[in-house]
């Protein structure tokens, strides 16, 4: 069966799909998918379209030379044009050559925008959607599952909770049977890497500083900081676990700048360690308490395994207690790894819909 | 779609199955999935048989009893002889109201016997097979996968590794599209619970009684403590993952009994742990080196999550870089939930296949 995907942003995130969709090709095979990239719009490179699949060589080429148009323009069949506005880009995603939106476009933590109209659109117009931004998931969760169960297509954001480390998968499929009752994790990477490095004895400045140098934190590092980043994909999780309809006001949030440099190091003398910690717990009747907040974790805790920018999430569960993932929580071919599988889902079911129509 | 069970061993793993299959039967419905106990056979009970399913409510009060017969032979339609010999086993298994066959008896790691013989009968009788038995999986797995094709039934094990914690079923799940190049992980509890007892102060000889108390260790604990039962567990992962044939021979193994006391103590007071660690890795010409010994992993390193009886294992993939999963790695419900994730797998796929069938 082949997939043809519009790429929505051509930023870290889809450039590494594409290399992906390149080296996993056989890989996808097995599975029973051909993909082919028919679409990419970005506000750089404007919006190349090619009904027939663009040409890998020319978007190779295209990336090498920082998102040139010219190679694009090059390549018979390919059309490019400089629009990538709103309406462009809401066109595009309608057009009959799409089977699946990749979303990857900036998160907008207040709207969701541009990216939820994206995302509507898309379902709307019976397109699959897979997306890696946070903003649509987090507000809009419950809407965009209904319009796309309404069109009889996918919705699918496994990126967007600890990049490609399995975390939405893991209820879908190894953990059924279980009753989640909890969660915790470590789900932002940039303020565990500023917490390890205070303990080790950096001032907060020159922690963050080296976290900007490295390309862990933004040049403003308050989404990671402050908590917001972890309050959104708390939300996530917990609509996606129970159905919550949680919203902002609903995760009191802190993130970690009101520690100070000696309490950080003091719990490392014990053994144990702050860690900026998101968690949702349900109880039996029913209500949902989450939050977003600095912990003192003591040794020996599963969370400590996340260390530097790595995450890790701990499932509380009915039958097994505890289990933990640890994992990479970011990284452009981390995150395009989330697209991957969540392309090789869509793919199975897609197959499997088609076998059972025919019955 | 209905499932007749054949509980072959009725310890406390079946018994937990048992237990859940009560508890999660409007789970299971979700899948499709109702289950039916037609037959159980134990050392200490006899062959218990009903083709129209035995009588949960004789069979809570032979578990009260401490598996007596009695309320048994009470339940009208069920049969209840006190043969259990390998004879009258493999003929039940092989019997026309089985559809599953769970194999829970115990592990012996030399020949795999009688649950080799069980699981092989099954299998040729076309009757799908869930086991928690190391023994015939790490001994046999080729052969029995290849009897299990060519009869088109099932073959599942989740709960040989790691108990319910998911871990094979990652591999084809939730890691599927990544190249898994190697592995490591604490696979034991026994031996893990009696290395943070020494550290924290214990002598070996103390330590070991207490996990013994504690129900953690037999009272033979050599299987633990020098590392053949990870070497099973290693040798079980290898060959799901790369179908690499990997006999004990091939699986050089030393166990915790070399270590001193005080070099455990001197690893923890640097921060890091000693670890009974069974790792395998897949170099790119296809050879496997594999291996269960006592490693002093750093402090930081993901496998120290797991502390206590808690098992861990990390996969190293390509795209992803390290995973690891953190969970129990025994007990009686949670193996039982291992046997019901397998359950669920199946019944899915029969379901899937008779939908496939039909088109």
């Amino acid at each position: 069966m082949e997939l043809r995907l519009a790429l929505i942003g051509f930023g870290g995130v889809n450039q590494g799909l594409f290399e992906l969709l390149l080296s996993k090709k056989d890989e996808l095979r097995k599975y029973g998918i051909d993909t082919k990239i028919t679409a990419v719009t970005d506000l750089r490179l404007g919006t190349v379209t090619n009904p027939s699949g663009i040409s890998t060589d020319a978007l190779r080429a295209s990336i090498q030379a920082g998102l040139s148009a010219i190679p694009l323009q090059a390549d018979p069949g390919t059309s490019v044009t400089p629009d990538s506005d709103l309406d462009a880009t809401l066109k595009l995603i309608a057009s009959d050559f799409v089977d699946v939106v990749v979303e990857a476009t900036f998160t907008d933590p207040q709207t969701g925008e541009p990216a939820l109209s994206h995302c509507r659109t898309a379902l709307e117009s019976s397109k699959h959607v897979i997306t890696t931004n946070k903003g649509p998931i987090a507000l809009a969760q419950q809407e965009l599952v209904s319009i796309a169960n309404r069109n009889g297509v996918f919705l699918k954001y496994e990126g967007t909770v600890m990049s490609g480390t399995p975390v939405l998968r893991q209820i879908s499929t190894t953990l059924r049977g279980c009753e989640v009752t909890g969660f915790s994790g470590i789900l932002n990477g940039t303020s565990n890497f500023v917490l390890g490095e205070v303990a080790a004895g950096k001032t907060f400045d020159s922690a963050i500083q080296e976290a900007q140098v490295l390309g862990y934190a933004e040049a403003n590092p308050a989404a990671d900081l402050e908590g917001s980043d972890v309050q959104l994909k708390v939300m996530i999780m917990a609509n996606a676990l129970w159905g919550a309809g949680l919203c902002r006001d609903d995760v009191p949030c802190r993130g970690i700048t009101g520690l100070t440099e000696s309490e950080i190091r003091r719990a490392i003398t014990e053994g144990g360690a702050w860690r900026l910690v998101g968690s949702a717990r349900r109880s039996s009747d029913g209500t949902i308490v989450a939050s977003v907040e600095p912990k003192e974790l003591p040794a020996g805790h599963p969370l400590l395994a996340a260390t530097g920018v790595t995450n890790a999430i701990s499932f509380d569960t009915d039958v097994l207690g505890l289990v933990t993932v640890t994992g990479p929580g970011a990284g452009r071919v981390e995150t395009a790894f989330a697209i991957l599988s969540d392309l090789i889902d869509i793919g199975e079911k897609v197959i499997a819909g088609a076998t059972e129509a025919a019955a």
